[in-house]
């Protein structure tokens, strides 16, 4: 155990009284040289240790984690996949600055403002971390003048929310946003958002899903037709979004103590937020006597029947749920709302878990004209996927022995047999590397054979390149297939060129393996 | 221009006071319908633009930028190639959290702390942002136990600079580090950090540079041989550092001036820091009077002797330059120190831009003790490359036409030569998606012409499929070569296999363009 900073202070204080005792006795140069020496070895390690050791916790902060090797390659897997989908779409990619001026932020998230992250005042500007990316985009769009942008933003956002981190909620973490802005034609963006969310499902195959929808212009009908004053409509709607958790009964009480809605405009709020269903819903709803007075609940109904037809030629209109108790949370919704749920619990282990929303957005026509000094607007629909909670699915899977990851790709182990081979590992991993070859080697002079073979084995690695005396001698080195063990003596100067082949055989097997 | 916020809420004021005044007078229930719905519409806009329009400067914060689709485009090819050279070394990838407790950061960067970015204190935990990925790295691997890694880890960090944004330094920027942590055989990691480096470089094709390489042992030795006292070595080395901008005769000033070193000190290191070269300075060196006193000297000249043996047998040689006046600011480093510097101007349009240092590391024995309870060492070794660099000056050679990019990889745009053609359109684009073909078509009901087959020229779209009422009539489509302008009719059945053929045939034309 090395010393704590206060030993080495005592220590460096009695050296030196040593040195100017042996200074004053006018003691040999050479007897004073070498406790100057210790002298200097005792202050150039305070130097590098004045703050050691911590006292505090070693911790990440709270809500936060570490990703270790095996959740990087978890997570790489899956972002992977999502970018592959949007940029089938002709997404293109931007990226803000994880912080804002806080002046960006403000008003823009209700109730939910309380969980933004705040930067100290250190001089200079206010700022606040970003609390999530469709802010940004709209801040983006306005100071840089752009009116058609079809983008996709992975980045992470910060709240200072309750963690709940086993079920994949955290105060850092990475949303995953596609968005088109632009002045379109009616739903035609607004289908294509959800053609992207199925496309990302399927292609990451965590089971079955309903992609509910409704509309923000529908909602507001049906409170003005429910009796709820205009200036209610909002907080009106971020109880009802409470109800893919709590049941009606609670959700009513809320609107009645805490909301001062009148018990019967909650009740027949009640009768039509029961309600789902596809395009025959929509038509029924558009003759219902209370909402076809409203031109709102006109406006909305009109809006999800054109979005269904949209999501029949789209192949997905089985995948589409129109559910008038879908609310979304967000202030700044003004049209189609949009929220992916997975219908089934996922087996990990012998257990279920349950994951439920996975996804969510909607059209959001005003925000963009808040940043923009003449309120010019840029109309936007986007989604976001929750990959925190696909991250948390696949992590538990691994930890249950369901699946399975690599967390290098090294194709290439150069091992040796003997001992002072490490100069010849040297040349061959160069030879290899530079020919492109994904290899590695101990860092160790003389490991031990057992011990690199079972790195090769623990990783993964499928070839290794074994150095021997008398086949350096005979101009040959062996590879070894990891898997099989077999060993073949290849001519040195053939190695790249029958590395190469080997490995893209592997390649090739895999493909056809896996297909 | 829409209403702001005051404008608005003296309009629902006196709207409110007519629909009183109509109710007073029992006016036809129709007519106050009509007026009520105005209020509730006026009210409705309220709850969505209740804070526009801004007043504050809409920008980034100082320091700070968007990267727009052309930037990502340059920023995702550059990380790519990086984490290319990375994977081939074997390197796995972890990711921290953006903020730290402010413990983790504090005492570890010397007179930079003041640079590092605090979080308020909003109840709980006290932040600071991020300031490099080692400190970061060390922590983790202390909280972890872990004593061997080779990690890589790209992302954003954090220092309150002054930035010089047209040189690519920000106050919000990327590094991309790679580090191998563990007790390993001296000089044998620290040598494939170099190996690594010179892989990276070599990829982007930046043009020539050279690797320095010194010696922390090498530099307390001199500092020592030169009479410099032991508790201002590392406070003499931050000046050394800034010999890379600074002539000699500055940082000579400053030595005796700002840290209280003697003339004749100061004059003995001057004469040592002009000294580069290779093994033969190593060896002259060794035999120098007052440097082959010092065991500090010697064990830095001997690593440095060793490193070089290991850059010959990884074919690196040529482009590392032992230079002793090489100090690098950072407090950490315990033995051998980097710094790749490009060695020529890059030009851009008619213009040279000098670059400088665009990578550096080093060894770093003691960081991860200082986080362990016990102090437990973790040697580790490591280099980041300096990616804003980079970045900007390919953003330059965009802005001067020296290169081009393409923002999105859509291979197929679907057009309609007629009116009327939407849902055609989203059937064939629904088709041509699943079959993993990268498509977009207009968001438009009716678009022009012209300006479909403008979009493909622009974002640089190589095939259009081009529909039209008499080949719908016959079962045919037209494909059209963006490029050449041709047109084939296919047969409507065999698009996607067509489409698959075409992209594929050009993408083997590309590689073998390029090659």
């Amino acid at each position: 155990m090395a010393d704590t900073q206060d030993t080495l202070l005592l220590k460096i204080k009695e050296q030196g009284d040593l040195v100017r005792q042996l200074k004053a006795a006018k003691e040999s140069s050479e007897k004073i040289k070498e406790e100057v020496a210790k002298l200097l070895a005792l202050k150039a390690q305070l130097a590098t240790e004045d703050v050691a050791p911590q006292k505090f916790t070693l911790k990440t902060p709270k809500g936060t984690r570490d990703y270790n090797p095996q959740q990087m390659t978890i997570r790489n897997d899956v972002l992977q996949k999502i970018i592959t989908v949007f940029k089938r779409h002709g997404a293109e990619c931007i990226d803000t600055p994880v912080f804002e001026l806080k002046d960006v932020l403000t008003g823009k998230y209700g109730e939910d403002s309380k969980l933004i992250y705040d930067l100290k005042d250190q001089g200079g500007e206010i700022l606040s971390l970003r609390y999530d990316l469709t802010v940004p985009l709209a801040r983006y769009l306005a100071m840089s003048k752009i009116t058609n942008l079809k983008r996709y933003h992975i980045a992470k956002v910060y709240r200072r929310d309750n963690p709940a981190m086993t079920r994949g909620r955290y105060r850092e973490f990475y949303q995953c946003d596609f968005d088109i802005a632009g002045q379109y034609d009616p739903m035609v963006p607004d289908a294509e958002c959800l053609k992207v969310v199925t496309e990302i499902l399927n292609s990451l195959d965590i089971g079955q899903y309903v992609l509910k929808i409704n509309h923000r212009r529908l909602l507001d009908g049906m409170f003005e037709a429910c009796g709820v004053p205009a200036d209610k409509f909002r907080t009106t709607c971020s109880t009802v979004d409470k109800l893919d958790k709590s049941p009606w009964e609670e959700v009513r009480t809320e609107m009645i103590n805490e909301k001062g809605i009148s018990p019967e405009a909650a009740d027949k709020i009640g009768q039509y937020v029961c309600l789902n269903g596809g395009t025959e819903l929509a038509d029924k709803l558009l003759q219902d006597e209370k909402l076809s007075k409203s031109k709102a609940a006109i406006e909305g109904l009109e809006g999800i029947k054109l979005l269904l037809e949209y999501c029949e030629l789209f192949g997905i209109k089985d995948k589409i749920l129109f559910d008038l108790s879908l609310a979304r949370g967000l202030d700044y919704y003004t049209g189609v709302i949009y929220e992916a749920v997975l219908t089934q619990p996922i087996k990990i282990g012998n257990e279920d878990q349950t994951v439920g929303s996975i996804a969510g957005g909607g059209r959001y026509d005003n925000l963009v004209g808040m940043f923009d000094p003449k309120n010019k607007q840029v109309p936007c629909v986007g989604i976001s996927i929750g990959v925190e909670r696909v991250f948390s699915v696949l992590e538990a899977k691994l930890a249950a022995g369901d699946i399975t990851v690599r967390t290098t790709e090294i194709d290439v182990y150069v091992a040796s047999a003997q001992k002072n081979f490490l100069e010849e590992r040297m040349k061959i991993c160069t030879e290899l590397w530079n020919a492109g070859i994904k290899t590695e080697h101990s860092y160790k002079k003389n490991p031990k054979m057992l011990n690199q073979l079972q790195h090769c084995e623990e990783t993964g690695i499928p070839f290794a390149v074994v150095l021997g005396e008398s086949e350096l001698k005979r101009g040959v080195v062996k590879i070894r297939n990891i898997t099989t063990r077999q060993e073949d003596e290849i001519l040195r100067g053939d190695l790249v060129s029958e590395l190469q082949a080997r490995i893209e055989a592997l390649k090739v097997k895999e493909v056809n393996g896996s297909a």
